[in-house]
């Protein structure tokens, strides 16, 4: 048996699913797709699809389930079940936490459920390394650090709240090259919203190194933060709708690895 | 000849064109699409288009022209001309406004100018009305009163800015009952983004009778303001992003009259 420094998305689903993976998913699958997921009652789904649609840059749609069906869309990720291959799941019920981590979701799986596949910023980190732009928390091996800010999505029927960022920090004379890197990448959250320390004040951060979600951050001097919308932002904004019945999210940083390649899904 | 309460778009056209209208054409054309216009130099023509596609609330984009190109693509706007059809321009040169507003802009038009259709909150008021829901500013015979936000848009390349809202009031218990109405038009603003007297401290409105562009609101007793995006948004962005040359946008409230049919633009 060999060893591979990459499994493939089928082998880091199959790991998550048998529970040897429980970590998160940050450098993994280069050159392929990562996913948040939001699993949710058929009544909401098409508040939550129009959602998305009025949030692509928080909420990137990339493809959406049939109600009760935990496989995939041929070639998204084939084989896969939605409701084991996530190495780590968040469970809400009538809009509060009932499970803050957990390594799978059948019991929780209803029959209505749907499942939603939103884009994921883990997507776009190997062509920042591959242009010599290092991602500090992969070479840290932490998990990204994400904050909650106080931007407004626009609301859809039921849903509101704000949106979350993911950070990567890079000298200020990178920011530039870092936008025109990770702009063709619309539909797994594009180019930065915000960055500098200005942005702070103007995403309501309180404390840098406190994110609400993953790892704290290791920032150098002369280095500014650099913030993309997150698709942990459904998950807020569940909480924040008191929508009643099961919600099922990922753990942050604990994507679905899907089979999809980079070039499937970027714009020119 | 006869008068005639609703001239067709073509011939709203043909008057704008004529300099027989020269003021703002909320409540005309019911049953058609009206848009806001955005004329950029060929060069920022993919920056704004992604901004466009970050933004769809504030920016849905309907059409855009090939560079040079006055005219339309086919069942848009037929015979029209981009640069004499709008009932007034406002115009710009190196971010900074030159004519506040301007009967035609051929002398202005370029080798390379680009225009962008973008949505318009008016194709929704008749929805409105002939769901019992009365617009005041058509009841009023006044232009809609609009408002600059604090609420920042997704940034796209040099674009960045904050959304500006148009504001209709309603009595509380009927903004379920408007936002249900206004939900389907994706493609002009769609649902509220905010409603209640609260919205005033979350979008940064400081004094609800002094909007920055229309008229000033008439708000009855119990009533309470109800905001959309509105499509001036990319003219404060424009005023926002230092950029170079000639831009050209339409007097807030004097949109160009488009003969699609609003069932043609329709989300499900």
């Amino acid at each position: 048996m060999t060893y591979s420094l990459s499994p493939s998305p089928a082998e880091v689903r199959e790991h998550a699913r048998s529970g040897k993976l429980r970590g998160h998913t940050s450098g993994m699958c280069p050159g392929h797709v990562q996913a948040n997921v939001l699993i949710l009652p058929a009544q909401y789904a098409a508040d939550f699809r129009r959602l998305c649609v009025r949030n692509p840059v928080s909420c990137p749609l990339l493809a959406e389930s049939v109600p009760g069906n935990k496989g995939f869309p041929d070639g998204v990720a084939d084989g896969g079940d939605i409701t084991t291959d996530v190495p780590g799941y968040k469970v809400y019920r009538d809009g509060k936490v009932v499970e803050e981590e957990v390594a799978d979701v059948r019991a929780y799986w209803q029959e209505d459920s749907v499942a939603f596949l939103i884009g994921c910023s883990f997507t776009f980190e190997d062509a920042l390394e591959d242009s010599g732009l290092r991602v500090r928390h992969i070479e840290e091996r932490r998990n990204v650090p994400m904050y909650a800010t106080r931007i407004p999505l626009m609301p859809s029927g039921v849903f509101s709240g704000n949106t979350v960022v993911s950070m990567r920090p890079y000298s200020a004379e990178n920011v530039e090259r870092v936008r025109a890197v990770t702009r063709p990448y619309v539909r797994t959250h594009g180019e930065p919203i915000a960055w500098g320390w200005d942005a702070l004040d103007k995403l309501g951060i309180a404390d840098i190194n406190r994110p609400e979600y993953g790892d704290a951050p290791v920032i150098r001097d002369g280095e500014v933060p650099v913030f993309w919308a997150c698709g942990v932002t459904p998950q807020l904004v569940v909480l924040n709708s008191n929508i009643e019945g099961v919600v099922i999210g990922h753990a942050p940083g604990k994507m679905l690895c899907l089979d999809w390649r980079v070039e499937d899904i970027l714009a020119e």
